[in-house]
């Protein structure tokens, strides 16, 4: 476990792309030969069937509000046991369901924040909307962003040349709008693994 | 003009409800018995006939970045003569559009901004954005925030309440979730005043 580490992913708000590049993010991962072990943020029972479509091993609920803290750090630890690599997906926005909050968990877990933000509609804006993410809680350790529906590399360069002035956390990638990739939505979430939201196309 | 005042309309995206909520906010103040100047920001030409529709006045369009600086004051302070108060729309994200932003010409005429922000999917995160457009450009006076789309009265309370601890601006009002009130949109904009965008009863 020298090389162990470990990152949860958030967002401005729900709908920006979490589970979406979650998915891609692990599937990544599990393609270099690392073994990924899925967490999911709060009770959701529909994401947590996604990631193990991609991964291949259950994947575990950390919820503050039914576990309280000490037991979402031993579930937690007791599943990065001979892994590589833990990815905690968040749920909603970053600092929404106060106490039981994506926020308040990566501060238990002592893990960085990487941020999906969805792109559209705004660039330099952008920025500012970062800007307040990382600081409105200093403890938290936002460390990079996805930018998501990016609409093309002027429109990532204005993005990327404000946060080099303005922000700290790093421009780790960015997705393009791409309706190919949607994922239907539905009243309170996604569909399950085995209700094939994704084709073998999307999951590759 | 003693008691003359103008403020800017912003938002942290395209797509927040400026420009209905610009509306509302012109016709309440006409319905006091005042008399509003409406402008735009930039090359806009539908907005500024929707302005009209509702004000009965001519909308002028300030734009940095063909105007320069010193026109659009001029042009500002021309047309506020004889106004008790002069709303101004701002156009995308707060901060695009680099130097011909909406927070480049509030603070060229040295105004306030009123943030329009779209509440929907998030809840306590959506202080940590209006943290992010308070402190992004300690020039510009970010001085109220309205919340367009809010779910309940406990949405309100939850943004309110992390607002009070986390921001300095204040919490001007807020517009519920309501598909009556919806403007239809097209590419790169609203439909003009004479296309019948509104009806009697939502420009009441």
């Amino acid at each position: 476990m020298t090389n162990f580490s470990a990152f949860m992913i958030g967002a401005p708000h729900s709908g920006s792309g979490k589970t979406l590049l979650t998915l891609g993010i692990m599937a990544a991962l599990g393609r270099r030969g690392l073994k990924v072990q899925p967490f999911k943020c709060g009770p959701d029972f529909i994401d947590p069937t996604l990631h193990e479509m991609v991964v291949g091993l259950p994947s575990r609920n950390l919820d503050l509000f039914m576990m309280g803290g000490s037991v979402c750090r031993e579930v937690f630890a007791k599943h990065c046991r001979g892994c590589d690599v833990a990815v905690v997906e968040g749920v909603m926005g970053l600092f929404d369901g106060s106490e039981a909050s994506t926020a308040a968990l990566a501060r238990l877990l002592n893990i960085p924040v990487v941020l999906i933000v969805d792109a559209r509609s705004a660039a330099e804006s952008i920025a500012a909307l970062i800007k307040g993410f990382e600081v409105f809680d200093p403890e938290l350790q936002l460390s990079g962003v996805i930018l998501n529906q990016v609409g093309s590399e002027r429109h990532v360069q204005l993005i990327s040349d404000s946060m080099a002035t303005n922000c700290r956390s790093r421009l780790l990638g960015t997705f393009p709008r791409e309706s190919g990739f949607c994922m239907p939505e539905r009243h309170l979430g996604l569909h399950m693994g085995d209700e094939h939201p994704l084709t073998e196309d999307q999951r590759a």
